[in-house]
This record gives C-alpha cells, sequence and structure tokens, in this order.
C-alpha cells in the first residue's frame, strides 16, 4: 500500500499542522515526511521519538531540535503568539508528559511557564505560585497516581485547565485510569481532559485557546 | 451535620461561580441556596434538576426560568460576554445534555448557536454548517453511541472542540464508555474532554476559553 | 435453614461486637436479633436500615435510637474510651456516608468531631480546620466524586486517614470506582482505605486505632 | 499428545479452507501443516508469521509467497472469484492488520482495492474515493485510536462494511478497546464488527459475501 | 433546538432507509417521522417501540403493523428482493432480539427462515436444519449466555453468519459481555459481529449482503 | 523471613499433598522442598517449572521425570488408583495447559485419556470421541478464545465437566477472559469452573472427583 | 416463532434432565412445559420462579411444591441415590442462593446437610462441623462479598468443593466479581466454582459427582 | 524543568518524613536525594530500588544499608518508639512485598513481628501465632491470590489489621485486583486497606497508629 497521505491542508483549516506520531515509524519515514512538511510549511514537528531514533535524525536533518526526555524533534516552529502556557507537574515521575506538552507549546508559537514536583501531599508547593497561574492562557496540569491535582488547581484560578492523566503508578493505578477517572469527576468545573500521557494532545487544545485569545477582538452580537 | 458550606468566594477566584448539584438536594435545599447565591451574587444556576423539582420552584423563586430538557433553573444571569459558544449534538437522544450545556453557556453570559442531529452516519449534515462553528469561541460537542462527531468535527475547524460523551446507547456503549473512550482517543487533536452527560461540565469549559478571549489583549513577553 | 447463627464471642476476640447488617434482614429478624445483643451485651447496633424499618423498630425496641440520614439504629452503646475521631466529608451527597461512620463511632464510645463539604475545589474550607484533626486519634474522611480529599489531608495532618469513597458521582464515577481507584493510588502515604460506601467499615478502623490509644502504655521491648 | 488433528472437510463444509494460525507453532510445525494442505487442496495459507520464521519457511517451502507486514504465507491460491473486496485503512500504524486482511482476501481469490490514511480527521481523503468503494462487494475498514472510520463510511456507500479495529493507540485506546466499542456502537447500521486486529477474519466475512454474490441467482420462492 | 433532522437521502447513499429508533423518542414523535417517512419513501420502521406506545401508534397510522414481542412498527416495506435470510436464536429468552431481526429483515424485503431453540447444549436440534440455512444468503444467530452457537454454526455452512449478542443470562453473563467476546473470539472464521441486543443492526447487514447478491453479477476484472 | 512453612498434613487432611508452585522459586528453593516432600511422603509434584530449571533439577534430584512442555517435575507418584480421567484439547496452542492437567492426573494416581484439537469449528472430531468419555470418572475441558467446548461436551456426556479457560488468544480475548466468561455462563449444567490456564487445579478436582468414585459405596441413609 | 424446542433426550445423554428456568417465561409458558415434562419423566423441576407465579403454579399443578426462599418449583423427583451433599453458607443474606441449591440437590435424589452462617469472620463456627462434610460426596459453599469461605474449606476436608460465588454486598463486591475472582483464585486447590448466584449449577455439579460414586466400580485397567 | 521540590516539612506536619520512590529514578537523583535528606534529618529512606542500583548506592552513601528482597535502601533510622508490628504474609511469594513493609515499619522505629507463608489452606499455622499478634499495635497482613488472609486474622484478634493485596498470582487474579477486591470486601470488620503491593503504604499507616499509641493519654472530653 502507498502508506502516506499528508494532509497539508490540516493546518489551515484547524489552525494545527499535521504533526507527526513517531512510535510506529522507522527513522526513514520520520526523516521524509519531516523534511516534506518543512519544505511546505516552513516548521514540522515529530512526537514520540525514542532516544536512538532522535540521535539519527539529529545526524540527516540540519537545523533539527531533539529533547530527549520529552522524546520530541522539532525543526522550525510557528511564528510567536504573545500567549503564555503554564505545565504544571504533579510529580518527578510525571516529567516526560510535561515536556512533551512545553515543548509542543513551544514549537507552536507559545511562551511556556513551567512549575514541577507540586503534587497535593504539599500543598504549599502549589499554593506559593498561583499567581503566575493567572497570567497564563490556559494552565496544562499533568498529574499520574490518584491525579488529584488538576481538581486543586482548578480552584483556584481563572484559566482553563487541560488535565493530562499519565500511566504513572502501579496497582490500582492500572496505567493511568485512576487518574483518568479523577480528572474527569472532578468536583471542579471548568477541566478539560486528554488522553492518557497526551501531552501533545493537552498543547494542541491550549494552543487553540491562546490562539484564539491572540486573535479575539468583541464580537457585534446581532441581540 | 451542618450540610451547606458555600464556598461563595468561588466565582472571584476561578470566574466561575458556585453552582447547585440538583441530583441530590431537596426542593428546600435547592430553594434556600438559590435565594442565598442570588441575594449575594444577582444570579444563580442549579442543575440536574429534575421537571417536578422545577415545576415547585419555580413557584418558589420569583423570577426564575426553567428549562425541563436541560434540566437547569436559573435566577438572572452573568453579564453578556459578547462572546459565542457553540453546541452541536449528534442525536435527538443526546438533547438533554446538549440543552444543559447550552443553558449553562447563556446563563454564563455567552451568546449559543445550535446544531442538533448531525451524527457522522450523515455527513453532509455537519459539513453544511462548517462555517458557523468557525465564528464561536469554542465548540461543544455532545455525542452518545460511537462518539465520534467531534473527532470530525475537530478536523474542519480552528476553535478548541469541548467534547461530552452522553450515555445514550445500549450494550457495548456501557454506559457512554464507548463515547468516552472514542473522543479521548481521537486521531484529531485539540480535542477537550468531559465527564459523560457532563454538559454544564463543557460549559464551564468553553466558558473559561470565552471569558479570556473576551479580556485578552498581547502580552508583553520577556524575550 | 437454620437462619442466623450469631458470633457472640466476636466483640470479646475482636473489640468488635457483632454489629447488623440491616440491607436484607426484615424488620422481624431484625427486631429479634436487637434484642437479643442487648441481652447479652447491653448495646447493638443496626446498619443499612431503611427509615420505614426504623420507624417500626423504634415502636418495637424501647430505648432504641434511629437517624435516618445515618441509617442505623442503636440500643446502649459501648463505654465512653475517652479518645475522639474526626468525620470529614466532602461533599453534601456524601452525608448519609459521614454519618453512618459518625454514628457508629459514637455508639463504639468514641467523640466524634465533624466537618462537612470541605471538597477540595475550595481549599481554605479544609485548611481552616486543620488544628482540629490533629486532636483525633484518627480522621476519617468521605469523599465522592474524584476522591482526592484524602490525599490531600493525609499531606497536612499525623492522625491516620481512614479513607472511605462513596458512590456519589455520575458517568466516569463509576459508581464509587473513580474515587476508590484515587485514594488507593493517593500520593500522600498512610492512608487506609475502606470499601465504596462503607461508613460503619471505616468507623471500626478508627475505633481499633482509638482504642488501641486508649489501652496503651510502653511496651517492655526485648531489645 | 498427538497435536494436530486437521479438519480437511472444513473448506468442503463452510467455503473457507483451514488456514493455518502460524502465532503458536514452530517453523517446523508450519511447514508440515503447509505442505500437508498444499498436497491436499493445491493452496494452503498462513497467517501471524514472523519475518524470521517467514525467511526459513520460503528456503523450504518452495514456490510460497511471503509479506512481511502482512506477515503472511501462501502456497497457491484459490481460483479467481472475479469480485472485488476493498481494504481501506485508516492510519499507517494499522497498516500491518490491513495488509493481513488484503492478503488474504487476494488468497482466497478476490481482486483487492486499497485505500490508506483515510483517518477522519482529513474527511477529504476519503469523500474523494467512495465511487471506488461502491464497486466492491465487501468493504474492510481498517482503524485504531477512536475507530470512528467505519461509521463514516457506512454512511456513504451500499456494500456491507466489515470493520476491523486494531489495537494500535495509547492510554484510553486500551489495547483496542476504545476503537471496538466505537464499532459496535457506531450509529450508521449495515456495520459487521470482527475481532481487534484479526485482518484475516474480516476477510474470511467479505469472501463468504463475495463468494454468495459469485454464485448468487434468483430464488424461486414459496410465495 | 429544532430536534429531528431526517436524512432522507440515506436510503439512496447506503441502501438502508433511516429507520426510528423508537426508545429515547415519545408517541408524538415517532407518529410525526412514521408519517413523513412514509410519505416520502412509501415504508418507514420503527425499532425499540414499547407495547404501550405500539398499541397508541396503531391507533394514529392506518396501515401500521406492530409485533409486540420484536417491539417494531412498520408502514408497508421495501420491494421483494427474491432472497432469504435465517435467523436461528439459541434460547426463548433470546426471543425478542430475534424477532427484532426478522421483522427488520422481512420489512427490508427479504423472506426469513427461523430456528428457535437450538443452543449448543443439545446439538442434534441445530444439526437437524442445516440444509435449511445453507439456501440463505446471510444467517443471523442470536444467543446470550455464553453465545457460543455462531462458533458452532460457521463450522456447519457456507453463507456468512452475522452473530447477535443478547443480554440475557445473570452473573459473569455481564449483561452481554460474556457472549460478546465469545462471538468476537470464536475459532470459525467468517462471523460478522454487532452490537448486544441490536437485531436491528443483524438485520442491516443481511440486507447489506443479501441486496448485493440479489444486484451481482460478473464484474469485468482488469486482470 | 524464614521463607518456607510446609503444611505437610495437607495430603491427611485433603487428599491432595501440598505440590510445589514453581513460578516464582528458584532451582535451590524447589530442589529443597522436593527433596524434603519426597523423603516424608514418597513422591512430590512442583507445576510451573521453566525448561531451564527443569533441565537442572533433573541433574540434583535423582529419579525426577520433567515434561517441558506440561511445565511440570515429579518425584514417584500416588498410588494407582483404578479410576479414569479424560483431558480434552480444543486447540493445539491450548497443550501446554492440558498437559499440565494430565501430568497432574497422572501423577495423583488416574489413568489418563487424552483428545486434542476437537474446537467446536470442527464438530465431527468431538462427535467421533463421546464414548470414550463416558468410560472416564471425570472429563477435563481445555479451551481458549471463545471457551465453547465445554458447553458442547457437557451436553452430551454423563460425568461431571471440568472446564480449563485458556489465556490464548488476542484482541477481545482479553487474557482468557472470553473463555472464562463463556464457560460460567453456559447452557450446559454441571460444568466446574477453575482459573485461567489452571491445569493443575482441574487435575485437582478430578482427583477429588475420581477418589471419591474408588471409595465409594452406599451410604445409610436415616431416611 | 415456534417458542419452545425441548431437550426430552438430555437426560439420558447427560444424566440431568432438562430444568425450567423461569427467569424469562410466564405462568402459562412454566406450568406447560412443567406438565410436560412430568407427564413423560415422572418429575420435573423449574428454578427463579417468582413468589407470585409460584403461588399461582401450586394453584394450577397438582402434587407441585414451591419454596419461597428458593424459588423453586418442583414436581415428584428423581429416585433417591442414597449420596449425601452438603450445602453450607457463610451469611444469611446467601440464603436464597444456597437454597436453590439445596432444593435441586434434593430434587435430584441426594440428601442434603446444611450449614448457615458460618463466614469466615468466626472460624469456630466452621471448624465445629467438618466432620459432617467430610460424609458427603461433595459440598457446595456458597459466599458472597469476599468469597473466602470455600478456600478455607477446602484446606480442611476431602471432597470436592463446588463453590458459589453470590451477589451479595456493595461497592467493591461489583455484583459478585469480588467473591467469584476469589474462588477462582483460592490458594486451596480442589476447587470448582460455578456462575455468581447459580445455586442450581453447584447442583447440578455436585450431581454428577454423587451419581458417578452411586454407580462407581473398579475399572479395568490396561495396564 | 528543575525536577525535584523535596518537601522538607513533611515529617513534621504529618509525622512521616518525605521517602524517596526509586522506581523511577536513576543512581544519581536517589543518592543526592538520600544525602540532602540525611544531612538535614539524620535519615532518609528510598524504596523500590532495583538490586543494581542497591549494590551502587551502596558504594556511595556511608552508613546506608540494602535489602535486596525489600528493594529498599536506608540511612539511619527514627528513634526507637518502643512498639511493635507485626508483619503477616500469606505465601512465599507475597514475601517481597511483606519485607517492603517489614523494612520501611523497622526504619520508622517499630519493632517488628514477621510470621510467613500461613495461608488459609492450612489454618492451623495462622491459629498457632494468634497471641503474638494481640501484642503488637497494629498488624500488617500481606496476601496475593484469593486474598482471604486478612478477613481471617481481623475475625481473631483486636489490633487493626492493614491489609495490603499483592499482585501474586495469574489469569482471574487480574494483577492483584481479586485480592484487592477480597479485603475492600471482606466480612470482617475493622481491616484497612493499601494499594496493591504497596508495602510501605501499609507501615506508613501502621506507623500513624503505633506512633499515636505512644504518644496518647487520655483527652479531657468536654461531657
Amino acid at each position: 500500500m502507498d502508506e502516506i497521505n499528508l494532509d497539508h491542508d490540516r493546518g489551515r483549516r484547524t489552525g494545527l499542522p499535521e504533526v507527526v506520531y513517531g512510535e510506529s515509524k522507522d527513522v526513514d519515514q520520520i526523516a521524509r515526511i519531516m523534511s516534506d512538511l518543512h519544505a511546505r510549511q516552513g516548521y514540522a514537528l515529530a512526537t514520540r521519538v525514542s532516544a536512538e531514533a532522535g540521535a539519527q535524525l539529529l545526524g540527516r536533518l540540519s537545523g533539527a531540535r531533539y529533547e530527549a526526555r520529552a522524546r520530541c524533534l522539532a525543526l522550525g516552529s510557528l511564528p510567536r503568539s504573545g500567549r503564555r502556557i503554564a505545565v504544571v507537574c504533579a510529580g518527578t515521575s510525571d516529567l516526560p508528559v510535561a515536556e512533551e506538552a512545553a515543548f509542543a507549546a513551544e514549537f507552536l508559537g507559545h511562551e511556556v511557564t513551567r512549575q514541577t514536583d507540586v503534587g497535593v501531599a504539599g500543598l504549599h508547593r502549589i499554593l506559593a505560585d498561583i499567581e503566575a497561574l493567572e497570567r497564563c492562557d490556559a494552565v496544562i496540569v499533568v498529574a499520574g497516581m490518584e491525579g488529584a491535582l488538576p481538581s486543586v488547581v482548578a480552584g483556584l484560578i481563572k484559566p482553563a485547565v487541560v488535565a493530562v492523566p499519565t500511566s504513572i503508578g502501579y496497582g490500582a493505578n492500572f496505567g493511568g485510569i485512576a487518574a483518568l477517572l479523577s480528572m474527569l469527576t472532578a468536583c471542579a468545573p471548568g477541566i478539560a481532559v486528554v488522553n492518557i500521557d497526551n501531552g501533545f494532545g493537552a498543547a494542541a487544545v491550549a494552543h487553540k485557546i491562546a490562539t484564539r485569545v491572540a486573535a479575539g477582538g468583541p464580537l457585534s452580537l446581532p441581540r
């Protein structure tokens, strides 16, 4: 079969360019698609790129940036939006997912603010930084285990909270189900949930919000 | 126990006032809390209010509005934001959830655009209305059964899509699990998911986005 | 079959007398067992007694106490222990479970301190009462929805936290599974979990702790 | 135990010859069974044959065909049916399952039409090829993640849609459960679902349909 | 919201006209849609119509047919196809689902052959009727409990087997999950599975097959 | 901790001697326990012994028997009971579990009859051997995938059927859940189910039946 | 459809006559089938017959016996086997399931010994009756909640233990799943598990064992 | 991101110092945090430290203790409390979890009593040691498979039972779910459950109890 059928028009339609999901692709495929996208758009992003593949791709794609913990590879980036996105991370084990979100948000043109290791077992850590979060257009909260952090954060700030459950934990965590269910049933409203470990998906939601803020002006209402 | 301990400060902190969850409260409790909130804030909203309770409350709370399908009761509303939110609904069976979202979004100050019965089995219906969705600050998509509509919509428009799975269906739908998993694993990025049947939650996320757009101006960036 | 085979020795062995689980018993059975236990021990407790059954039993058992929200019926009580147990409750919908825990703890001889409607979406409510919790021998925390409250409380105080998930919620709550998994995977250590909606079970654990504290003195250690 | 007890009569009874499931068999077993079946029938097929086993078997079975991505090995094939089956594939990651279906459908005597990377996030890709699908006797649709593609396709064409969920995805995909439930609860009727990753099973259903079409003529009805 | 947005073009596109799902609609809605569809097409079908609603609708829609066990209501039917569909049912408890399939298949224009109470615990019952099944274009097999019947039938005949798991059973049946998983993992290939209790869905798949057979003639192949 | 606390009295109490579960023990532990049990009883059995461990143990325990596919190691055996147990196996992939059952049944003193690869997709294979099964005191039926074989067998014979689901399969098999649920909900009564892949457990149940038959004589009844 | 297709030969083939599952049948159907079976065999049994249906059937079927707690109705019974079956029940709430097992075992010709309310929280109760269990040919153990009783009993006696999980409990019991999994994974071997709440199924397994014991004599072995 | 944000105040607030979860940290991180904590507090504990990491850390942290089976590493310990905690373990396979609990309890200052391989299939083993358990302030019971031991123990003694399900087992154990559900639904009250395999969590609960006992004196009650 002819394997790849890129949706080059996606950026124009949705504001989010097609992004390469590296998990099931080999180095040749990733290199070819990244080059093609970069040539057409001036930027390209691949996620879930292993350290080994990343090293090879840095050698083949001149000007590429790769970050091992985020498992992300980029060529260029979208123009600066002038908007700010926060990435808040409950525990150090959740960092790979948080870094994927942060890398993607920066690639998509936004300034990123980070807070790490601020789990709910030590509330003072998150309470200390509330003001910085208020200044952001969207706040991505990454948490594994019981996934309680988004609920606490959403009870304290005005920006939309984009919650990312992670598969970090063991036993009754069930690969992220505990955190996912927590976030979906959180008692604080205004929480938007994405898939387990989906750092990029959270950045995509935050990007849509930040882009709308950047573009927004009062609508002329019919009533 | 002293049952109720309202969080009167929540609106100031989060931009979303405390809302009454009517499911587990009797008519006396709802009436008392609604009056209290209305007296302090000038507006109050209760969700999951049964038709029977709604009728009684209309008699006790002067100026209240009640809509049976949405199961929502309101006194006053937030000031008009000048922003627009769309509520798109896959099937007629999903309407109670969609109406809860629409009622809440209007209560929260936004203009609401509705599209109903536009499931993916007849794509021409959703394709006909794409332009109207582009003009909104957030698009709430409500779907039961296989929950495919948010994925299709998010592949076509720029605003953030807030997806609400419903418990409509039978058999392998498992009370909304099929739609929930579909939305969480959708191939189109930029989809924010809320709990099954949580129309109000979707309105809360859309409200946070629309409010930010209304308030937004370019930030002065440090770089 | 000869239906009932009471374990009259249980109180002596375990410090917890046999308690009547009312759910699957009719009024005659409950009345007969309560009378029998009261005659032998001087006290008796039945849980999960419906309002209708409770009203009938109050007429048949002189000196009985019944509380509708807790669904508990008691004759007499254990001697005062001089110890204190807290019952903290996240939302008003969780009150039936919290009241079962409180009723049972008082029946078992302990002083009970209550805090209600202190969910994590408004942290200031729980932060205001931390000192009162420190003076208790065990703190029972009852929460439905995402069940995050035990994790927050356990990060703030020294007494053991006995966490009770409730089946309150809808959608991805799945009848209490979301709260149960949250509590089992909580990032704060020192949390003891009991079954969904098991207010009595939490009181039993707290009773064992409080009784041990009352009895405790330094052990003579072999090293 | 005498391990293998081939059902040589199956082809005559069901129109589908016994096929070798290679997953749990070693190279010797596969070679022996393939030779035996080929000698009796003039054709033989093995699925789930690893690349390593495939290479060895090509050396031992003269005239064998092996395709690595499909993990299929064949000797000969059924006579040409003159019917056409389509294999539509949502993403490039789903290709191994799609190729298993296509390889098996060709082995079973049918002409196969392929469409790849036509996921619902870019609807124009599938809309462009609807006419080609109409000319087929059955359309196999392979999709992982949210598995929405069969629902969209079945809303557009007349042939029966045989839907194959794949285990591609992560997090709330749960090894293909998300796609499986989507397909079972699809709002478009006329979708036949097979097991997760079961490309061969889809080909078997399509083969039964195509064979019946090839054989069909008007029945003499009793009324 | 304007509730209903019929897809009048569906029959032309897919060969299956829009069908009314009665579960979540009131008598007025069903009556109105049935009249509308009948006026345009000359036929109309509603499924999941309760006995009470059925009785009322028979009084309002002249010429309507209603069958209580199938919970189906029809006005007219599609033209006779000259094709034959079998409905095989494992136990008497599965009959409502089997009758929905049979009613729908007849409405869609096909002759229906029925076999009932032929569960695998008494194999001679199904073995006695194999020849009748061979003469059909598709065989719908309805089974609850362990759902083993489709596997046995598919090992004996040439037509495609459309398997419908039912929610009949208790305990480890889990509302039809046991039968659903059995059918998806059946060792006999060529089984197409539809949702739990989805008799209409099975008829839709069988209809697509039978219609294709009726229309089929040899294709001119490019090779 | 002192790791091992053998229950040497178990054989006298239950008729089943303590058996070594090899999965989580190293070669030294297995060798030591086997020697100890053999010295006291004259026989010893270990299950779940890997091929590598088996080879080492054959070198250290003189007179030991090891069978790789069954993963069982034995020293001596119980006295011959004069009773017969059948082991019936649906597919060749299920053989390791079937062989564990057969090896254990022989070790426990019984004659074992084997039937392999007699899955329900080719019913004639099992129908051919019904008489041999009738002569056994218990019939162990091992099946993966949809697990339908025990239901078919139990509808044909008088001895108790001990059903063993296996984890063989993929996708909706879910590691043996499909087969387990099938067997628990089988429409044929008189089926006793054991854990997934628990060949030894099935042999233990069959042993208890066969031993009772060997010992049985008419009881003197009180009525 | 012709609804009922009785398997009159089942008793001869399997030693267990066809039994009427009353759950999904009306009084007319049950009366008709019971009469038919009684006329042919001299005995007939129906399970899951509600109290209301039972009262009506007693009036219509002369000589019928009905027991409300067991929900069983019988006409005549099989000849006395001279064998003994025990029914052990963990809690009073499990009695309906235990009584179904006991009623069926007596109908099938066996003497039944009962032990009730002997849950593992008070071990002395079960330890007191071990000798009586040893004299039985099979021991049915019925338990809800954590389902630990079969494991304890099987560690103490020689007869096969047939374990019946019940749906009694709440919360993490999940309708009997907790007890079912406990019994399947019990550390004591020789436990045969049947479906949740399946008292009749346990009696059927015990009947097969007891019948074999009654018939058994030494086989002439080929070696 | 700045990875580590230690909560140095946790010991003062909760009585439980911050403990290093070694699973997702490398040797450098563990060494650095252990040194930092030890310098500030005089003691430090890491859990889930692999044998390989443990060996390296023993070389880098002078005075460290490492135990391979417990996978725990310690520097110093808390002051002796004079209290006693029991660790009871059902099977030898559960020992790693039991040893983690015992190691942590000793590190936290308590005397630890061990009982191993006392599963419910041989009750005499646990019955022999009941008196020793009575002298402890808390009894940790570790069990995999069906997890019945806590229920039996809690029916025999006065101290609180802290139950730890383990992931030991296969098939229907489902990675510890069977044991977890058993413990949550145990019929004996007064059981506190922690996460699957969470030996440290059990020690933390027991520590909170023991510390409270050590500190306890009669409260002055208001009534």
